[in-house]
């Protein structure tokens, strides 16, 4: 080829991906009539016109590609097939058809494996019907009603049992104990220190996904949320205002100061509603775009490192926040900041705000009273420890954990480009 | 030109567009070179490769465009030149770099004219230096410095003062009084009920650009800080966990209970410091595409309608959190959910979490206790009120709130395709 075919291929090749990642199916077979040698072509770092389709979830693209019999089975340079991607980027439909052309029948495939973008304590089932909060007459009748489902918590901990009967199950499954009003019953009436939260109403229209998940990834939302009030109320005894003696209303969610004076009942005052605390949490990323800054805490095991975090503070963006802290406890200047997803962390009821940071600054000094360490990590060396389970030198926390979503978010976008 | 020699200049075109949006000015000058013809060619929504360059940053995009005699005047199906979109998406270079080419020479233009992409309350030019709080020498020395600058609040309000000189003002403009030392000594000593707050310190790096606004823009973001900081200290007398009275530490950023026996006083708690109240606000949008939902409450304006919002509860996401309340207030199902910009709301201490919401359901069902009432407004309704001002029908809270920067962030986003 000349300098000129091999640029006139390589636009071709470059408008044929712009087609399929942008899901313009009326082009993309247009440009495929003409040059059908095209289907498999891949650019420099590895993708083809499928897994562009694949990565933004362009399930048309991918039967259009499929039809004209392109080849599933190529990886990119980071090692992933368009099924690894479509399933990374939680594309249960696009991945259930390239799992099938690859003769893979599991029919158990997508409840399974492929996972919505929901972080650990975030996915619940419940439906919190807050409007009922007030009609303690529909809420007295939910709370004897033999189907309803008491989870108890003993110092803020649920009480667990560990379930049997996994095949496959490496460890013993820990599960939530379910009771019913008469279980509790007796309990509930001898305990004064007996705290009571409507926690919602179960999803009619999810039901069967509960039931074939075993209610392991929902729990976890009904934990975070119970947690979360508890511990509220654990702390938030008094009226802050007054310093008098409060009662708890509206199924939990409310607690009202008993001094017919204090200030905090005229109006609505947050001193009477749970508290919420946003704290941010961030991938930094090294201008070069190929290092990330992890950081640890003298309380982390050792080797343990992870993304930096802190309170967003009274009159503060979610961006500037971002800015502070990596400054504050790492030296390092951040200028652009994306929000990628957050996750509910029931210790005791904070919002974690999940971030990416781009640093303008390489040169890093650590605030010691915050943190331990700071370092600068290869995206191989974060590879190596997240996707292939190999710890060396460091390790990061588990996937249940956001920052660990946020190092997995940073290494799947960078190889989409 | 026959259908072959259309469909490929379209595809030319697409692809010249396809290489500014991206920034990749090495295909974008070999296409030009080719095709030079193709420098002005617009596609059905108006749009030029100069102005996909000005919508996501591009400055070496539209230099080169610039350089092979672009026509800078063109404009879009929504009436915008690349211009107007490089000053609505906060791009200053690439603004300051299209108003001169325009030959519009104001020096002034960039600090009045074009803003980042920040909310009102937002921004703010000092730094907090909280690892100053814990330094009490530190704090006293600047405490009685001559260069520190004090703003006074009484009831929750700052002390203004209404400025003048200002040549083609329309209203008179309100200024925070800066008040020194020796302006506050004598009131601090006299008043048992003062509070004081460290702010923070000037951020060097910006001291013109704080000079060049006046401390007009900077100004909100310290108010919105002081504000929240206050209003904890205000309604957060006492301690929450034991009743007990406490005491001001850490710069005015934490309030430790007098009570030697307290629980608060083990470990960190959230009971020692400012509440930040994350709440979500959403500009909910019609399958169509072409609809937005807006609501009232009855404290309203007449004829005010704004985006739905409300707090994020405790074990909740802000994606979760956008859901249940578009259903409860509006009886809306929403799926598809996307962060665009927060907003500190010091009423008392908000954070205001602005989010884009895909409806899935257009049947309103407006729950009375929450809301008055809410509507589809179209795209066209919007754009009146919003951009041309016209208040007829109904109209939308001003620039400053949030809810109007989401409403402009939904028309200017789809007239950008």
């Amino acid at each position: 080829m000349t300098v000129f075919e091999k640029n006139l291929h390589q636009d071709m090749v470059s408008q044929l991906h712009n087609f399929a990642a942008a899901g313009d199916t009326a082009r993309l077979k247009v440009l495929l009539k003409h040059s059908p040698s095209l289907v498999n072509a891949a650019t420099g770092n590895g993708w083809t016109a499928l897994m562009y389709g694949a990565r933004n979830g362009h399930l048309e693209v991918v039967q259009i590609l499929l039809q004209e019999g392109c080849d599933t089975s190529i990886i990119n340079k980071s090692r992933q097939t368009a099924l690894d991607i479509a399933k990374f980027w939680g594309y249960k439909h696009i991945a259930n058809l390239l799992a099938n052309v690859k003769g893979d029948q599991k029919p158990s495939f997508l409840s399974n494996d492929v996972k919505e973008y929901e972080n650990y304590f975030g996915m619940t089932l419940l439906d919190r019907r807050s409007d009922k909060r007030t009609d303690s007459k529909w809420l007295s009748k939910k709370q004897s009603h033999p189907a309803t489902v008491y989870i108890l918590f003993s110092n803020l901990s649920p009480l667990v049992t560990l379930g049997g009967g996994r095949e496959s199950s490496q460890q013993p499954e820990v599960k939530l104990c379910r009771l019913c009003h008469k279980d509790v019953e007796q309990y509930m009436n001898q305990s004064e220190e007996c705290t009571l939260i409507f926690l919602g109403v179960d999803l009619q229209s999810d039901m069967n996904l509960m039931a074939a998940c075993n209610g392991r990834v929902q729990q976890e939302g009904v934990i975070a949320q119970a947690r979360s009030v508890l511990a509220w109320h654990h702390r938030y005894r008094f009226c802050p205002t007054c310093g008098g003696a409060t009662k708890i209303e509206e199924g939990g969610y409310k607690k009202t100061c008993l001094n017919e004076d204090c200030p905090s009942l005229q109006g609505v005052h947050n001193t009477s509603y749970p508290r919420v605390d946003p704290v941010v949490i961030m991938q930094v990323i090294h201008p070069d775009g190929n290092h990330c800054l992890l950081g640890r805490q003298k309380r982390f095991p050792p080797g343990m490192f992870t993304c930096l975090a802190g309170f967003v503070e009274p009159g503060e963006t979610i961006e500037n926040a971002v800015r502070r802290e990596v400054e504050e406890e790492a030296g390092v200047k951040v200028a652009h900041v994306q929000y990628v997803s957050c996750q509910p962390w029931p210790m005791p009821s904070s919002l974690m705000i999940g971030c990416l940071a781009v640093a303008v600054s390489t040169e890093i000094k650590v605030d010691k009273n915050e943190i331990e360490d700071a370092r600068w990590f290869t995206r191989e060396q974060v590879v190596e420890v997240l996707i292939k389970g190999n710890q060396c030198s460091f390790f990061v926390p588990p996937s249940q954990a956001i920052a660990h979503q946020l190092m997995k978010h940073w290494i799947g976008m960078n190889a989409n480009l």
